[in-house]
């Protein structure tokens, strides 16, 4: 029942690795790439006391920062070659705290257009053989070309 | 013309530290407390490039991380004694890309009510003497008391 | 591939209908109730030229409204007898413009909480035979008991 | 402490009033401008029965009305002769009951970029002298140019 989206960028594959590769963010918090699909993106990272709030949960701001990153790298895989994205706006929901032995997000496209892609995702905690969601994203991406300093 | 709050809880100042210190990603993202009053809380980060997204700035879920626990403890603030703070949901608009030497995030209550806060947050970035707003950040946070886990 | 939930109220289908009933924005923007099944509700309305905006499509706001009363009951139809249910915020975003013969509105829960419950909504514009997503609604439900002058 | 804008389009306040005299659902809701300037706009429209949700408030999906007509039209004050503006998103939040006697919409640009505005939106109930904060709402706009079936 996913929306099913063709890639116009052959290369969007590699140009998704390339990217996430830069992002430095990525390595802080382990975060690794899961699969990459025309408009859906997976990401995995594992529980690190050094993300945790108070309570001993993952910060809803890192819960952030790997769902932004799978939306923005969905929304990054139907781009024309040559443009970059940014991440205009998001809103999360977190609706049970972020407790597990590693996470899953998952970033989807809901609906592609020349400028603006709106992005879709959930966020799951894995803890054994159960797996709990954890938080959902709503993403705006902007396709953006020639900007200075902002090259993807 | 911001909104003045009274604090019902005389602890506020120690109860807010107590919390944030304990929050092991602040010291991940080398986050500071600036200021502390009731319903208004001040944050900073250095810039780091282990932090950053694919163009070299802060990425922005980084930016919401920080963002978060300002909105959360300015919330956490008006709360009476006994009660935890939980973050139901947030929405956060990157205006400027986030570059900069360091950070300032600024969180304020909005309406505090018996369950629900209402929360806003600005975050600056500074180079040398200029100042740039960077992104907003509008949060829901309620009061949870006796939840299991759960204990500022 | 939905969250299938069970009432807790046997009469969660006639309170929903009776709380509709008592919504009189439903009749000024001719809504009416297409399906209640307990965690999601389906309403539909016409167009109206009533309802538009400067360029003729229904107003953003009038596709929040029943957007909105969809998440809402679809909420409200799985909480215990004797709850209302509280809108404490939305977000909605505007993927087409809001133009066709008739719309169609459904809400679904995606975490039902004891007193939060997260919903999500999408309005559909059909025209003859077509139908076209026009938005999509993430909604942050309450249940509240005994609150003066709120009763559903 | 409000942001100040300079209006690059001379004929702004022409322009908004025009594009508001086309909502047609701005006469039902009976909204009316109050003051216009570069980057915020106010209206204000009456209680009315029609208008209402069970518990006899206004909806929050018409609060969502008129406030991002308010947002909508204080970003179009800012944009260049021949843009037309659509709403891409927005996010409220629902701070008190919307009773009252009448009720005033503020819209105001928090940020104008070539293709997006960031605006902010607050809306008041005023029963006699006393006035009330109901909601309030971020919104994100775009300048659109040449597109079919769009003109402001």
């Amino acid at each position: 029942m996913e929306p099913q989206f063709a890639a116009i960028d052959a290369g969007y594959e590699v140009k998704v690795r390339e990217s996430f590769n830069r992002q430095a963010v990525m390595k802080t918090v382990k975060a690794t790439i899961v699969a990459i699909q025309p408009g859906k993106v997976e990401l995995a990272f594992p529980y690190q006391a050094s993300l945790t709030q108070q309570h001993g949960f993952i910060h809803a701001g890192i819960v952030s920062t790997v769902l932004d990153s799978a939306c923005g790298y969905a929304a990054f895989s139907l781009m024309p070659e040559g443009a970059a994205v940014l991440t205009i706006e998001f809103k999360i929901n977190l609706l049970s705290p972020a407790r597990g032995e590693k996470f899953r997000a998952i970033g989807m496209v809901k609906k592609a257009g020349r400028s603006i892609t709106v992005t879709e995702g959930e966020l799951f905690a894995h803890t054994g053989n159960r797996q709990k969601l954890v938080a959902t994203m709503v993403g705006t991406m902007m396709s953006v070309y020639d900007r200075e300093g902002i090259k993807n």
